[in-house]
């Protein structure tokens, strides 16, 4: 069984939204960091993967919010591999507050592929054994998120022309920019008076520059059901559970 | 004279673009970072500020970059107040590497506000005693950005609504995301191949949520011209100077 990887991390003002709490889009980039920083540490990081022509994609995400994290809150980064086998990798992630309070718990797919083809490729035995995953056949199932309901209107829809700044040194749109897209076609007033409580989401294809997507939402009591269209291609499918925010 | 207050601060990925080099808005956001510690530690950080019904707002970045930091790069973080009268404020920031060269330097001009009355507030003798600014009658004049030629064309101009994640915890736009626009507005080939080394902008009205802005610049040899308009409201006036970049 793989150790936990463990990094503190202070949330700094310019990763909070609105609400002065640690936003969506930086709990996927704290994720990230925390997963990039052991790969680091494995010397199996990015010097590597590139090296070999190879990145990790990410196919999803299941994450429970207890609590988001406020500005100058000091909070310990989590994460260990999980179940691999010779093409999928989960992975755990967790961010904990200064009593050891689980704040934010992720499930996270990831699949390896080869750059150049753009297609998966199988995960090098070396990698495996850096990583210390439970080797199994088949991954567990994830749920799934919640979709859109094909027999009911898109209740809110918006275009969103990809933005330079949006584009990582990956050269496509970083994973965490769909947050931005989800949140911003909800209804101003529902986000500023709702916590995000569960979310799941697939990605389906990347994101390029000069891509222009339509990012649409059906609204199910406390769910939202997103789709993130790039053109004909559907890049994602998310839900996001909500809950009234305690001020 | 004030003390130069300093810190550490590592680059992370997020905070990069696509040239894995600190990204423009994270420049300004790591100013703004390292004066809000100072003024903690100083006893008259946003706290202090809030409670008088007061905040500090921008009026202008001087800005000369003489190399963008990379991503995992250990940079110091340093600033101190220059010249403050009854109502204006300048402070000095820089970004040092890990050899004391300077990469970035900022010469900044802030106004204190009457958050309710939305106008200028005098700063409290309090403030001005903990910062030990040098005081003075006037504060002396900054360079001007280059202004838009009125007699020539604009030569690329984009519309952009403001999103939830583009506004923080003051309720308006944060500054940094105005490069956002002006970098985004630019040909992508462009920006990809130069590396902005002189920036100087001048920010006239905020910028709040529902507004649509339009990015206008005019191209000048290696100096793009940009103005961001918030309806008939010119909202900040900027000037970069570009050099090809070296890869």
């Amino acid at each position: 069984m793989a150790e936990i990887f463990s990094m503190q991390h202070k949330v700094l003002y310019y990763e909070a939204d609105i609400t002065d709490k640690l936003s969506l889009p930086m709990i996927f980039n704290l994720a990230v960091l925390s997963s990039t920083q052991e790969s680091i540490s494995l010397g199996i990081g990015p010097d590597y993967t590139h090296a070999k022509g190879l990145g990790w994609i990410i196919l999803q995400h299941v994450v429970t919010i207890n609590r988001r994290p406020k500005t100058d809150e000091t909070v310990t980064l989590q994460t260990t591999a999980k179940e691999f086998n010779p093409f999928f990798a989960k992975r755990m992630y967790r961010i904990l507050d200064a009593a050891g309070n689980i704040l934010v718990d992720i499930d996270a797919l990831y699949a390896l592929i080869d750059m150049d083809k753009r297609k998966m490729a199988r995960i090098p035995e070396e990698m495996v054994d850096a990583y210390q995953p439970e080797r199994v056949k088949k991954i567990p199932r994830q749920p799934e998120p919640v979709l859109v309901d094909e027999n009911k209107a898109i209740d809110r829809e918006q275009p969103y022309a990809v933005r330079y700044l949006d584009i990582d040194s990956n050269q496509h749109v970083n994973n965490s920019k769909y947050f931005d897209w989800m949140q911003d076609v909800l209804d101003t007033a529902f986000v500023k008076t709702h916590e995000p409580i569960q979310l799941n989401i697939k990605y389906e294809q990347e994101v390029r520059l000069g891509d222009t997507i339509k990012s649409e939402v059906q609204l199910d009591g406390d769910t939202t059901v997103h789709r993130i269209w790039s053109g004909e291609t559907l890049s994602a499918e998310a839900s996001i559970q909500w809950t009234p925010a305690v001020k």
